[in-house]
């Protein structure tokens, strides 16, 4: 999937929404403990009820790896459903991987080739060797992590500043924004730093943005939209436990549904405001 | 395993070596490929050569995931293979992994309690956060990135300096050392940049390294040691292609226990010249 194909999705659902699949095994409703493989029904379930409403979903790798072969079983089962039913939403393995070529490479076959995913999410530490591999793949994104949601971001990211006064994570935006088009390149920018993207847009204007910390982790959409939102959108705006965990009943599903269609609708509204949905009309 | 522990391995073995279990598919010896587990297959009888050479082994988790299940599956078994057979082995998951709190949590399950690993190699770009929950572990360890062998290592790690001048791998290591005793917290040095090993133990004295980079990466162990080595040793080297690929043939095993053996004569060599072995005597 390319940048316009992308937008024309979130044109068409009016909706940024990335629904991060972080199924903790723990906290999957008890009634569904008894399925065969509980974290693939969970997510069928969940997917099911939100396809509408979301134009990405993002399983973090780490949440299946803890259950072992059964999770990753779990994970190829989830990608794969999500492309034979729904081809046109946007996959991302949030899997923070970042090693060196050859390493990569393996990397990549593992989530591009025997998984149908459309993007993963990178650390940019070890440099340019770490993100090539996975840009020889046609239509395939790298997503690098530049400024992220958590506390402890400040231990480098931004308490690391350079001569002139720039922090690692601008760093980082200078230094790898030419390393591939913006059809193939994204990063990671936390929405607890909504007053932040103005910066991230001035060195990247056109890049798209994969915004984690809104609901569970306390950023705002709002300043989300008005400081990140280029004339492509340039924002897939991530909730996971938010959506995916408001109820732990019967009725999880139609509560995830429910959460995704407040943030639907207020996305809806930001894309209206700012004459994106035009075109549309 | 204990930092002591791990020093009286390498007093007994006369050896500091991390044998490095990339044991990528497509180069695996024909005759395995009949093998119910090639991976597996492959990684069992190098083990079985080479264990009284190495201190440690070092599956990338990169070669494992790159098979799907399949591959989880291999990684399982060769860890389980090396703690029931050999406990006193230091078992390190090259997984480079790095993200916030309760992912980390998950990763730490998925290697310290459903697999028998010692240690998982961390990158630092997100902070503290990243290796916490690594720490909670006894007798667990976290080994951070701090300079790596790859060649675009110098995009943010020599680059990115601070108005002291101090590069990013030291300000990784100067903002690091103290979250945790040097029992539990290693470092990744690549030794392509071994004349940069005095300025490491500069600022990290008493910490273990892990050190990539000699072999097929052409790094000189002989400089590793003069300039990395410390009291307790404080080394592993790793080596990996260079050894577990040293034949394709029938005699693969064999050929790689040759080579390790080369490697561990020459560093029984440095730990005499060091007068490390010297109660052992």
């Amino acid at each position: 999937m390319n940048k316009e194909q992308l937008f024309n999705q979130i044109k068409l659902k009016k909706s940024f929404l990335c629904i991060g699949l972080d199924s903790d095994n723990s906290k999957i409703p008890s009634h569904l403990q008894y399925a065969n493989d509980p974290v693939f029904e969970f997510n069928k379930q969940i997917i099911e009820a939100t396809h509408h409403l979301a134009v990405a979903y993002k399983p973090n790798l780490a949440f299946y790896e803890a259950n072992g072969i059964k999770g990753w079983n779990s994970l190829e089962r989830t990608a794969q459903f999500i492309k034979s039913n729904y081809p046109e939403l946007f996959l991302i393995a949030d899997a923070k991987r970042g090693d060196i070529g050859n390493t990569s490479d393996m990397y990549a076959r593992a989530f591009f080739q025997n998984m149908p995913f459309d993007a993963v999410t990178l650390s940019p530490y070890m440099g340019f060797d770490t993100i090539q591999p996975f840009l020889h793949h046609k239509d395939k994104w790298a997503i690098v992590l530049a400024l992220t949601s958590n506390s402890s971001a400040v231990d480098f990211q931004t308490n690391c500043k350079n001569q002139s006064n720039d922090m690692l994570w601008q760093q980082v935006l200078f230094t790898s924004k030419d390393w591939a088009s913006t059809d193939q390149l994204m990063y990671v920018v936390g929405a607890t730093k909504a007053e932040w993207l103005r910066k991230v847009r001035e060195i990247v204007p056109d890049h798209f943005l994969l915004v984690p910390g809104i609901g569970a982790q306390g950023g705002s959409l709002k300043e989300v939209a008005i400081n990140g939102m280029n004339k492509q959108c340039g924002l897939l705006v991530n909730s996971s436990r938010g959506i995916i965990f408001a109820s732990n009943g019967l009725d999880f599903a139609s509560k995830a549904c429910e959460e995704a269609l407040l943030v639907q609708t207020e996305m809806a509204g930001y894309l209206e405001d700012f004459g994106l949905l035009s075109d549309q009309a």
